[in-house]
C-alpha cells in the first residue's frame, strides 16, 4: 500500500471521535424528523432525507489518517461503524481493513460485496493479502490469487502456511538488496534509481547470487562512509536473522533487546526469504499482553465491545461452565459438613473469608509467575526457589492476617478455639494458594499450553474448595 | 553509549541462561569442595578456591550483548545475580544498567561504590542519566552533575523535571538538525562528516535560526531525491509532533498507529527540544500492559521473582488488606442470616455457588471494559450501549446457568422452591456482576484514577456480600 503522509495532531484522537458522533446523531435527529414529517406518505423510501451532515462527516474522514478512521471504526456500535465505513471513500478500503481488529474487520467485510473487497485488495502486497485472506469469501480469495504473479503468489501461500505465532507469518517482502561487490556510490545511485523505499528501511540486505544472505548494510553506514568504499568493507557480517519457523514472540524479544527496526528472514541454507519490521513486532507485543489479559479472566479472544450479546456469550460461556463445575465442587464440599455447621452456624459466615483470602493471594502469585514466565524469567532450577519464596509469604500472610481475623472471630463468636481454627485454616490455605499458583502456570507451560490459560479460574476453584474443606475439616475435628 | 554490534542469535538465551546456571553451579561445587578439604584451616579467607570456572563464565559474558546480560542477571537469583555482575567488564556496566528493570538496578547499584557508578555513568547521554539518577546515591548524582557541561546539565535537569508518563521522560536529545535552504547533496555530506549517526535515526529535524522546526527530512527521500534539490522541496512540512508535557500512552499510541521509528519534541513556540524513538516507546507498551496485569490483581508494582520475602509482602499487602476487609463484610451478611442457615443448611452448601459465578462473570465483564479503555475505545455515550449488551449477557447467563443450577439444586435437596430461589439470586448476582463491571472501571476513571487499579478485588467483593444477600434474602422471604 501507498504510505499516506501523518498530519499534524492537531486535536486527539478522542476530540474527533467525538466530533464524528456528534454529526452521526445530528444525521439521525434530522432523519426521524423528516420521517415523521412524510409519515403520511406509504413509501418510505422516496423520503428525501437531507444529507449534509453526512457530507460533512465524509469531509471530516477524508482528512484522517487511515489508522485513526480504523480506530473511530471500533470504537463506533455496529450501526454507526457501518454508516461511517460507506461514506470512506474506496480506495482507502484496504489501508483501513489492515488496520483495524478481527472482530471489526468481518464486520465491515461481511458489509462489502466482491467487487469491493477485490477492488481493496488489488494494490495490497502479499504480506497483507495473506493477514486478510482468512477472513475473505473463499471465491473472493481464489480470484485475487488468479491475479498475481507466480512470485507474489507464491509468497501468499509461503505466507498463509505458517502459524499465527509464527515468524513467517509476521514477515513482509518488502526488500532491497544488494551485491557487496559495488561501492556506496553505486548504492546510493540504485536507491535513487527506486524512486521510494519500503517503510522502516533502516538497512538494505547483502546477498550473494544464489540470494545467500552475507550481511546487512546499515543506511547509517551508508550515509557516513566515504562513497568510494565497497560495500563489503561497511557491512555488518554477523546481523540478527531469523527463520520463518521461528517463535515469533521470541522474535519480539530479540527487537526489544537490540532495538531493531528491520531484520531478514533466513531458510535453513541461509537465504534471504523475508523481511521482520518493528510495526509488526508492536502490534505483536500489544496482542500478546492482550491476550494475557484476557485468558486470565477466562475470555476465549478478543471481543469487540460492541459485540452482539449472543458472540459474547459464546466468548465467555467455556470459562463460566468451568466455574459452575468448579462451585458446584465447593459446594459439594461444604455439603460434606453440613452437620458440623447446623451444629455451630457461625462456621458458616467464616468460611468465606478462608477461601476469599486465599483466592486473592493465590491470583496475587498467578499473576507474578505468569507474567515471569512470559519474560522467559523462570529458569532451569529455579522453580524450587520461587516455590519457597512463595510458601515464606504464605506462611507469613497466613499467621499475621490469620492472626487478626482469628482474634476477631474469638471475639465475635466468644469462642477462642473457633479463632485458633480460623487462623489455622487461612494459614494452611494461603500455603495452598502459594503451591497452586506456582504449579498451575509451570504444569500447563509443561503441557505447552499458555501459563495464563483461564489461570484465575483454576486458582480461584482450588482454593475455595480447598478452603472450605479446610477449614471445616479442622472445625468438625476440633470443635464438635 | 556507544553502539554495540549485536552477535548473531547461535543458540537461544534460555540455553545461554542454562549454561551460565551450570557454570555458577561448578564454581559453587568445587568452592565447597576446597573449603571443605581445608576445613582444618581456621582462616577461611586464606583458602585458595580455583577460579577456572568463573574465568570460563568471564569470557562466555564478554561476549554476550549487554541487553543480554541484563536479561541474565533479571534470571538469576540475589547472590548469582552479583557474583555474575562482578564478572561483567566495567565498560559495560553502564549499559546494563540502563538495560535492566528498577528492582534488579536496585541490587546491582548497592553492590557498587561511588567510584564505580561514576564510570559506569561517565559516558551516559543526558536521557540516561535522568533515567538513572532516581536511583542513585545522592552525592554521586551531584558529582555527575558537576561533571557535565551547562547543556547536558540542562538537559538532565528538565528530564529529571517530567512525571514518568510524560512525553519528556522518554525523549531523548540525540538530534541531527539541518536548515532548510540547502541542498540534499550538502545535506550527505554533512552527515558524512559527523561519522557516526545516532541510533533510530529514521528523519533528521529541519530547523530555523530560532530552533523553530520547519520540518522533518525522513531519510528515505533523502536516499531517493535528486542530490541538487534543496531540503525545503523534499521535506515534510507537517509532521506529527510531540509536547513534553503530554501523555506518554497517547505518544505511543501515535507511535503504533502511524508507524513512527522518531519523531520531534517541540515546546509551545514549537521549537525543538528533542526526540522521542520508537524504542522507547516499545519499553513503555510493555511496562504499560504489566502493570495493568499487575494492576487487576492487586499488586502495586513490579516485582523481581527473586525479591526477598518480606519485599514481597509489602508489594502485596495493600490489597490483600482491603480483601480482608470486603471478606470480613461478606462474612458479616451472612451473619444476619444465620437463623435462616440453621433452619436450612443447604443454604450454607449452595451460597458459594452464586458468589462463585458473579465473580467470574463480573471479572469477564470487568477486563473487558479496562482494555477497551486503555484502547481509548470508551468514547463519549457508549456507557449505555455497554451496559445494555453486558445486562443482556448477564440475564441471558442468569436464566440458562442459573436454570441448570436451580435443577441440580432441586434434585439434590428434593425442593423445587429451593431451585427457583437459587436461579433467581443467580440472575439477580449476574445482574449485579454486569453493572458493577462496567460502574467499577469507569468511576475509577472518572476520578482520574487506573481503571485497572484492583478492580479485580472490587468486583468480587461486590459478587460476594451482593450474592450472599440476595440468595439468603430471597430464601428467608420465600423459603422461610
Amino acid at each position: 500500500m501507498s504510505e499516506v503522509e501523518v498530519k499534524k495532531l492537531q486535536d486527539s484522537l478522542q476530540d474527533r471521535l467525538a466530533q464524528v458522533v456528534e454529526l452521526l446523531q445530528r444525521q439521525k435527529a434530522v432523519e426521524d424528523l423528516t420521517l415523521r414529517q412524510d409519515g403520511q406518505q406509504q413509501d418510505r423510501a422516496e423520503t428525501q432525507v437531507p444529507r449534509q451532515n453526512l457530507s460533512e462527516l465524509q469531509r471530516k474522514l477524508d482528512d484522517l489518517h487511515s489508522a485513526d478512521i480504523a480506530y473511530i471504526l471500533e470504537a463506533l456500535p455496529l450501526e454507526d461503524r457501518l454508516t461511517v465505513w460507506q461514506l470512506v471513500k474506496a480506495e482507502r478500503d484496504g489501508d483501513i481493513l489492515l488496520e483495524v481488529s478481527d472482530a471489526v474487520r468481518q464486520n465491515l467485510i461481511a458489509d462489502m460485496d466482491d467487487h469491493e473487497i477485490l477492488a481493496a485488495a488489488k494494490d495490497m502486497d502479499a504480506d497483507e493479502l495473506a493477514d486478510l485472506a482468512p477472513e475473505l469469501p473463499r471465491d473472493v480469495v481464489h480470484e485475487l490469487m488468479e491475479s498475481l504473479d507466480a512470485q507474489q503468489r507464491e509468497r501468499v501461500r509461503s505466507a498463509l502456511s505458517y502459524e499465527e505465532d509464527q515468524v513467517g507469518a509476521l514477515m513482509d517482502f518488502e526488500m532491497v538488496t544488494l551485491r557487496e561487490d559495488v561501492t556506496l556510490e553505486v548504492v546510493l545511485r540504485y536507491l535513487r534509481r527506486l524512486r521510494e523505499l519500503p517503510s522502516h528501511t533502516d538497512k538494505v540486505f547483502v546477498i550473494d547470487q544464489e540470494g545467500v544472505l552475507k550481511g546487512v548494510l546499515p543506511i547509517k553506514r551508508l550515509l557516513v562512509n566515504d562513497p568510494d568504499k565497497q560495500v563489503a568493507e561497511v557491512m555488518a557480517n554477523d546481523p540478527v536473522t531469523f527463520h520463518p519457523d521461528g517463535d515469533a514472540y521470541e522474535a519480539a524479544q530479540a527487537f526489544e533487546r537490540y532495538d531493531l527496526i528491520s531484520a531478514p528472514v533466513v531458510d535453513k541454507n541461509n537465504r534471504l526469504i523475508g523481511r521482520l519490521t518493528i510495526d509488526e513486532i508492536v502490534d505483536l507485543i500489544r496482542e500478546e499482553s492482550e491476550s494475557e489479559v484476557l485468558n486470565m479472566a477466562g475470555l476465549r479472544e478478543e471481543e469487540d465491545i460492541f459485540a452482539s450479546v449472543w458472540r459474547s456469550l459464546r466468548n465467555r460461556w467455556s470459562w463460566l461452565a468451568v466455574n459452575l463445575v468448579t462451585a458446584f465442587v465447593a459446594s459439594r464440599v461444604i455439603g460434606l459438613f453440613e452437620d458440623s455447621i447446623a451444629h455451630l452456624v457461625a462456621l458458616a459466615a467464616l468460611m468465606p473469608i478462608v477461601a476469599g483470602i486465599g483466592g486473592n493471594s493465590g491470583n496475587q502469585t498467578i499473576t507474578m509467575i505468569v507474567r515471569a514466565m512470559a519474560l522467559d524469567q523462570v529458569g532451569p532450577g529455579s522453580t524450587k526457589r520461587l516455590m519457597r519464596k512463595e510458601l515464606g509469604v504464605a506462611v507469613l500472610n497466613g499467621l499475621i492476617w490469620g492472626g487478626v481475623i482469628g482474634v476477631v472471630a474469638w471475639l465475635l463468636y466468644n469462642s477462642w478455639s473457633l479463632g485458633v481454627v480460623m487462623t489455622a485454616a487461612m494459614t494452611l490455605n494461603l500455603i495452598l494458594a502459594a503451591l497452586m499458583g506456582v504449579l498451575i502456570p509451570m504444569t500447563l507451560a509443561r503441557f505447552g499450553r499458555d501459563p495464563a490459560m483461564g489461570s484465575s479460574v483454576m486458582i480461584t476453584a482450588m482454593t475455595d474448595s480447598g478452603g472450605f474443606f479446610i477449614f471445616l475439616g479442622l472445625a468438625t475435628l476440633f470443635l464438635m
